[in-house]
């Protein structure tokens, strides 16, 4: 194991994710501590024994005392704290994050960090409709998948680490894929669905429909509730990406909307039938 | 009380949700017999005691037995039904259904029937991706809306009955509209979300997705395991309402598209924020 209860491990970042991190490795007899940007986050994690120490100031004793570094930041956020205060790091420290995007962005961190601090891009594919440590809970991760990017400027033994770091948390699963392909793969699963649930959830302004909705309707816009700030930020950083899924998708719902409309029945079963086919693949 | 214990109740088409209305008036000490179209379903539903009686034939014995005939039927073989057998109906039968459409459907089938036979029109918003009687759960009604959709053909006291059978069934409201209405809404929360579904769950084939998948695709790909003969029926059957509310699906996705092409933040965020609003609306 090479994230052994012997390191220490700060987390920057004390949100929804960052609390659920702190909670699952101090539940797991990690040592954990945790830089935040408000006392009432730090108290209550402190309280909770998420971590042992908290704070919200940055200073060289808090980030020189960890060995592995946790960022649960905003991405335009991480890369201004990597600018401010990476010569607090040990040498050797080894930090990743739970940042939902890489790409061009593990290419600028990677890119401007000091030699002898290494950054292994990493996120789980979980979360949940509220922000703050105060929804924290390390139950987020059962079953979850785990994602690890790594580049040509990691070394196997932060690879290792960072997915031991995954099955610690409890995910169900830890896949290593190319930063691009990450990407690519994201746009589609995680932020064109965000995509078609504020659009259905907006696109008939209708009075009352609450009243008539089953099950399906709501399932479709639970995440239609949604951290507007991070999201609109992760959908720029990953333009391109998204864009292009946005189309596939776009285009093969006016491809249904034609066999409707044509009301070419033959095709519309042959579609039901790839798509109950393939869903039962996504069962957990 | 409308629906009396006193009332025979006959379910014809013992599937998924047949089978379902069986189970929850029986456990609600109504007498139910019902009409299926497999031996072996009449068979699990009597050893079950969802019924007291069942046949796969239709005659005049059976029907003429009920006060309240529930149809489970897809819409086609349901008007096919009524024109074959509405002679065995004894005078004053009320008979309901489980259709998701109305519309034209229930002009059609009002304008045929005995005028001494009342059909008041109404279904749950309920179901599962999985059909047949063995798949029959009461559970499904449990905080469900139930609608009733009368003309001005229907009765004070049918539609008094119609209302009790959706609180006897277990459903959590029972609204009332009209079939016009109804077929638009339905279009927009029911068939819509289940388009959307499938075109997701279509739009992009590349192998081994569910390894990096999170419970968003997942939420929102449920519905994509569809009964293809059941929903081209009826998307075909609501076609113009349904082709509205895609295009306003559609149109709408193509703003966010260009939100996200010009970086225009700010119109986002206010999209985003707006459906985080609406969405609090539709928690169960």
């Amino acid at each position: 194991m090479n994230l052994s209860r012997d390191k220490n491990i700060l987390i920057v970042g004390l949100g929804l994710l960052g609390g659920s991190y702190a909670m699952a490795l101090s539940r797991k007899d990690y040592r954990v501590r945790a830089i935040g940007k408000s006392q009432e986050g730090i108290d209550y994690a402190l309280e909770r024994g998420f971590i042992e120490r908290g704070t919200t100031t940055v200073t060289e004793d808090f980030v020189a005392w960890a060995d592995v570094v946790v960022f649960g930041l905003y991405p335009h956020i991480f890369k201004e704290w990597i600018a401010a205060y990476q010569q607090y790091f040990k040498p050797g420290t080894i930090i990743t994050d739970v940042t939902g995007i890489k790409g061009d962005f593990v290419r600028d961190i990677q890119g401007m960090l000091r030699e002898d601090v290494e950054y292994i891009p990493a996120h789980p594919m979980c979360g949940k409709e509220v922000s703050g440590v105060q929804n924290a809970d390390d139950k987020i991760f059962t079953g979850a998948n785990y994602i690890v990017t790594p580049t040509e400027k990691n070394s196997k033994e932060a690879v290792e680490l960072c997915r031991d770091l995954g099955w610690i948390l409890g995910c169900y699963r830890v896949v290593e894929m190319d930063i691009d392909k990450h990407d690519e793969i994201i746009g589609f699963v995680s932020q064109l669905t965000h995509c078609i649930a504020i659009t259905l959830m907006t696109c008939n302004e209708k009075e009352h429909l609450e009243k008539y909705t089953g099950d399906s309707f709501r399932d479709l816009t639970r995440i239609a509730r949604i951290n507007d700030e991070m999201w609109s930020e992760l959908f720029i950083d990953n333009k391109a990406a998204l864009l292009e899924q946005m189309k596939e998708f776009r285009e093969q719902f006016e491809k249904l909307e034609t066999m409707i409309e044509t009301e070419d029945v033959a095709a519309m079963r042959a579609l039901m039938q790839r798509s109950t086919q393939r869903r039962k693949l996504f069962d957990k």
